[in-house]
């Protein structure tokens, strides 16, 4: 792929923002005040919106159930669209019910798995009214204790009810299946990895897919291997786009251990283009910038997609499969290091001109009226 | 030792509970409400009397300031000892103030730096009022970014900061330095490991020790030798007694891997006598019951502690150190195993029998009229 | 169940030991020489055999091709039932032949590939001479570096060798594979987790199933609840018992975390019957002594087993269904423990004196003429 | 800094080899033969002289004990000497010999322990033959289970036979003192992390330091952090450069997360100029390429921290300052990042040209007459 064709990828590369991504978040410890926070679901889309005029690189807006709740969904909707954007996964939560401190869609009170299903049911409701095509769900349900649940038993109750969601979805819908190693739950967690996830997805329709969040595997795990294995068995749904350290820490994506994005990068050309406007994968961003301004955190997890994808598609695939076919490890290695050492923000930068970006979007953004005046208005 | 000798030891055998325990605690998703729940200093202080009733195994209370901030000390003091209990250690808050965005002890803001030790220097003065000796900190600063802050200047700011701290505690105050590997900062902790502890505690005077909390550790940390070896070079201050599985889970001590729980009290017991009334290190419950009931759960923990304390005293700690100068890895092995698996719940029932306690003390509780009462009032 | 029938169970209880154990063995910087190691396969049906005389406790000896490799299997056969023991899994080796450098069952260079298979029929072969009904396979392929090997292909030749491999065994043949998260790989292993392993034994045949070794997984990772969910699944094929602290250890079973390991015993005990002659699934020793002499090892190993399995067995199932129903955490935890606390070491000496056995084994056969002559005469 | 003078810098940039990085090495399931492996210490010298022919980024050639040892040490120096190279690090060999089998310098057999002291004598006075002034330590000692040893016990044994070590070293001589989270031993080791090392460098004289082996640690633990601390201390020694995913690995140096290498030269930027002839601290390839064809593997080792070195130095470090005071994360952070994000392979080639060396040293090495013979000679 030479330059030109690179370039034009990336200027069609677009990901979804989270709604949730411009409110309050923190520890378990504190949620600190930072500058510039979204205090209503219309203010995340204004600055979704303001995020897409820097940048261009914003494909929807994903929204989260029932925190984004409004009375009018077409008038979010609309509301949206005005912004030049369009509501993206719907994601129902399970862990802020105080009915839930047992469990949501595999509680063992059957009043409480039934809240948990209707409550899903209305999110497909919400979806319908907004044109969103994926039910993004993340079950956090386990156990905290030895002896707590029994591990058959809550399984089959979560399949159960996951049966009766996807039987409600329309035909053009697809739900997301995440899964996650551990937290809230600190024993066990029913969907705690890909496998957990994928077995559920082969059990239920074809609509239901399992969505990789990069921050929920155990130390070590070798993520792009397993992206690899989702896509191929047709079976990969999506990401969950950040970075870590420890746990979940919900970092900016790129900011620690950026060639292992490199990597999954890599993996995702060999099965999608991502530069498709209907990518058959979501792609949304997933992150708790505790101590971040949040809206130029996601302007600058955008930059750094971009130019992990950009580097991506500067590898020589065909050589690549080369070296492999002859074991040369180093020859391979080093096909995958050129690329990754390759500086492409003048791609970028080149490409913004032609779209008439700024060159440098987060500075731009700090400077614009704009955004100085969020910061002052919202106190 | 023989039987009678453990159970008396095992009888004199006393922990602290903190104030926090009884609260409401929770993840960053929730903190769901539970029943019986606390809802200020007082009431803890109640439930903890509760639960020395059916254990007598409560040494005091350890405080949480501004959490458990009173107008009356002395009448807390008052309050405390008319209940049977005295005030333990007192625990400064460093993660909640919106001025600690950015660090307290080592913030490069001098203003706010100043602030956290102001705040520290109250809390010494809350130790003279209610007569406690240890000021247990916990100092969570750190970075959630590489480049976010120059690790020699935030670690000097730190330590100029403790030296202050530390010239103003009284001569028979003990300071503790509790590390963590990480959280709330995901990419650097300044005090994250016993190493960086035990670095200050030798650069600050001799009353500066350090506090091992059981889930401050990376995975598959050899705990038992952190605490031999701090208890050899006479730096161990105390611990923090909880369980976990995967990060900081904060879960019910001895809950998971009871063997390793053994195993830090074998070593304890090379060192010290746990059964005195003035221990040399400071023992203190510190867990968050995010699903359990809280008073039954302290009461649990109390439980699995004396089960622990007792197992590790059934060693034959001559025959042991005989094995290990045969090396004799099997005979050395077998010796504390055979203590492990010694069913030492009769030595407590008859000890609880000769305090006139209740042999079984979660189930007395539950039934007690009064723990009844306070499930019905807090609500 | 009472404590008759708890003995009656532990009484038939019958493990695999490994042929490997009673060689040398070590890490990748030094094999030491330990007292008393055999030789050839013919003194390692004799130490499984001394280790029987002193336990009751061994089912099987499972062995390795090529270690165990011999002209005339039906002579070994015979050797070994003349000794009281039979011969059970056969395990291939994949990770010694030069030519599997790059991989054996996915190696891209058809002829390695061909001789691995190949050397699978022959295993096949040993088993029908052998009569052994366990093909027990760890695949070590994977890569060491970014970029060596294209996981999907590198995954289809393995499946589709496993396919001619499977298509090879007879009707009552079943083929266990293993998945380990990595060693001697160190970027990534084709069956890393069990979702790799249940993966290709639902695309394979019925008889291909899931084995379980207990030191293959990240730190953290809830095994037992991987344990019911291949056990409900009716995907649990066996387990390699044995302990670890930090990765792939290989130390004596139960020798770290023993909780861990009576909470597996307690998922396994809600799906089979691990007293039967027959076993559904397939228990085998895989351990690494490289520093304690083989056969007491072997010894102490399945006398930790047989106490962990005799703990399950007192749990109240029933009871803890019932405190699950009603969601009380704290009670079912405490039925969990109350078995767990049990001392079931007084179970274990009364059905040794039935069975004429010695009441404390590790110490009759270290003073056995027996053992003293091979310590003597294995130099 | 700008481009010229990054391009001196990196000029001057020298490593040490190891001895042992050529010769076969492998995992404890298997060493394979690996093509143009060295197979005494003359070929190893001369892969040593190679590798600087095509890179001139050798400042040494570590040597390891008993490995290496030859009759004549004036002889050895020599010939390495008209290689054009030194003789850097002395490495003593305590995993090995038999008597080790439960430790060398810890080990509680008095004679043992003196072995092993007496055979660090002998590498002094290797050292003080072949002009080597750094003494590097690793010391595996531990144990594999519980109670096989007393911690105090043997921790003290360790520093005291450290301490005799000491007084022989001669005024110029260094010690290092390397540690390792675990392996070989699988219960506890006695240098376990940093502040093992560290404790006893400050008990030891002066000249003792702490050794950093980049994969020594427990995962997700910050090692630029480390790095930082020890450097400001004045206790870091110097390195051991590999990379790992999982434990400790040895794989090439930047293979994999090369952002945490350009963080811990950044780092080191800060306290040590690393282009000085004569650096304070030691930096040492210490890498396992068990399917890498050696040299060309040491080759890509150092274009690997050429790279990270150039790109550390292109931080601005004022900047960097300056965004730190004004507690700007994300400015700090994408100062890293776009130094980060330079292609300086530019500035390598140039180097090279002006050094009259190949632009490409892999390739070149991989083509040269010299390397193709040695592939064919050694079989």
């Amino acid at each position: 792929m030479n330059l030109e064709q690179i370039k034009e990828k990336v200027k069609n590369f677009k990901v979804e923002v989270p709604s949730w991504g411009f409110g309050r978040s923190g520890t378990r410890f504190h949620a600190f005040h930072i500058l510039g926070e979204a205090r209503d679901v219309y203010e995340k889309m204004d600055d979704a919106a303001l995020v897409n005029k820097v940048t261009d690189a914003v494909s929807a807006v994903a929204i989260h159930i029932p925190w984004d709740k409004v009375d009018d969904y077409k008038a979010l909707k609309e509301y949206t669209e005005n912004k030049g954007l369009k509501i993206g996964a719907v994601n129902p939560n399970y862990f802020e019910d105080e009915d839930y401190l047992y469990g949501s869609l595999s509680n063992s009170n059957i009043k409480i798995r039934r809240k948990a299903i209707e409550q899903t049911f209305e999110c497909i409701e919400i979806m319908r009214q907004t044109d969103s095509k994926v039910l993004s769900m993340w079950i956090p349900d386990g156990s905290n204790y030895p002896g707590q649940i029994d591990f058959k038993h809550s399984f089959e109750l979560l399949e159960n009810s996951l049966k009766q969601i996807t039987n409600e979805l329309d035909n053009d819908m697809t739900m997301l299946l995440e899964y996650k190693f551990f937290e809230p739950a600190f024993y066990s967690t029913l969907l705690c990895d890909w496998g957990t996830s994928y077995m559920l997805s082969k059990a239920l329709e074809e609509k239901v897919k399992v969505l990789v969040d990069l921050g929920h595997h155990p130390q070590g795990t070798n993520i792009e291997y397993i992206v690899s294995l989702m896509s191929f068995k047709r079976k990969l749904g999506g990401f969950h786009f950040n970075s870590r350290k420890y746990a979940d820490d919900d970092l900016t994506v790129g900011s620690l251990n950026p060639y292992e994005l490199f990597l999954i990068f890599v993996e995702l050309n060999k099965y999608f283009d991502l530069s498709l406007e209907n990518q058959e994968i979501s792609l949304v961003l997933d992150q708790s910038h505790n101590i971040k301004p949040k809206i130029p955190a996601v302007v600058q997890s955008l930059n750094n997609l971009q130019i992990t994808y950009a580097k991506s598609l500067v590898v020589d695939y065909e050589q690549l499969r080369q070296a492999q076919d002859e074991q040369d490890v180093i020859k391979a290695e080093e096909i995958l290091k050129s690329a990754y050492e390759t500086d492409v923000r003048g791609i970028l930068r080149e490409l913004r001109k032609e779209k008439g970006l700024p060159e440098d979007p987060i500075n731009n953004l700090l400077q614009r009226e704009e955004y100085k005046r969020i910061i002052k208005e919202r106190i």
